[in-house]
């Protein structure tokens, strides 16, 4: 078994983010936390937009997220997803945010995977069945 | 021709509108115009819904947004939607935002008629027609 | 000890609130719950507003949805906040979106008070020790 | 006269700026612009957040834009701002998204400076003039 897949991306506070707080508003890192997991399929082979051409849609069931410091505008953030489980009709994942190595943020997701015609819950689409092994960081079989 | 059709709906700012100036985020004015613009719609007799039930979209292709007080969390305020123009391919609409009276923004926005499966600009849906009508302040025909 | 506070406020989804997977984005319920629980703090007599002016800001420290069912533009959502725990230092809501009675999402959040000069955590101000009593549902003193 | 100051920065369409038309809503191209421009300023010498923090404010008091093809989720779009004019109390830009070359949308905005104290309209900082002739694209004086 290798490790599951992980990918850092770099988030640019935008000021649509902040609030009167002067910090980014706790809603606004879900979507950053988005940005790093689809690139992360990216990563591994697979565009997220093309699971949705293959008639599939990842429906998020659920997500948290535990803020210890606030991010503020003018902060570039790195922004880590990490593949939590797979199994055969989801996948999840965790998250950390950063700044400078200081961990401001940590998440986690739940995702099932749905038939985009019935709109009901399906199995792992047998297209994706690779890049989700290659997601969960499963050694490729030696031949 | 009685007057073009108009709508006030009441809007409280919520705390994610807001930026770190203290104000709303001037990008957030607006989805309340939208708001403003489909209560005006529905008491016209059609909701937004039902129009893309029927196959059409009606796509913005202009807005323009002037601000010249900015509002604030803990704020009410009326946001008045007013039937601007109304054409074969399209509407547009005015805006003006209130607090207690004062005037803090204005707006204006247009929008064509698209067919939902080609993606193309269309005519006026014929089954749209008396309710652009009454939106447009068109009298009724005398019987 | 009387029940917590709770408030049901209702929400109609807007259509900046949809992605383009036909329904609203994970992301926006969480503003969602933070209008119900600021009218549930206004339902005990202080407005968030207030706080921020006698010096203190309730930062969430964490938050949490569980999805079951799509909410879609068009729809007028119940979301009801109730008051979950009340300690010296914090408070924590649970929430429920509900449409005509089905249940479709249920969160929870954490904030705890932070003295708005300092940026340090802080107690209870005692100026909101009674609103929040009367939050978690105490009883008042008989007399 | 030297050319007025241009930045492109490259934008990738997050899934939450899109709504249930199949393309980014509207009202999310208005951000986009916001970090064209701030990145311009940066360009310059000066990040906008050390203009807040030498008192100042940039508040938006115009932006108009106009859509002729929709963005999509899975584009990488260049948005581009300009300095349009740059006068005693404020300055203007003008925008555009492109993808792959073809034009989608163009945009304009106005600010003024405001003396974040006071809240009052106040002229140029000081501090500031000389990066506002470089953002205007005027000469350096000749030695």
């Amino acid at each position: 078994m290798s490790a599951p897949a992980t990918c850092t991306v770099d988030i640019e506070v935008r000021y649509v983010e902040t609030d009167q707080m002067g910090v980014v508003h706790h809603a606004n890192y879900i979507p950053w936390f988005e940005i790093a997991r689809t690139r992360l399929c990216g990563d591994t082979g697979w565009r997220y937009a093309e699971i949705e051409e293959l008639g599939y849609l990842l429906m998020v069931t659920a997500v948290q997220v535990k803020y210890r410091q606030g991010a503020r505008y003018g902060d570039t953030l790195q922004v880590t997803a990490r593949v939590d489980d797979v199994w055969s009709r989801g996948v999840s994942y965790t998250y950390e945010v950063r700044r400078e190595g200081t961990l401001l943020t940590t998440g986690r997701s739940e995702h099932v995977w749905i038939d985009r015609e019935t709109r009901k819950p399906t199995r792992l689409p047998p297209e994706l069945e690779s890049a989700m092994e290659r997601l969960a960081g499963a050694d490729e079989p030696q031949t």
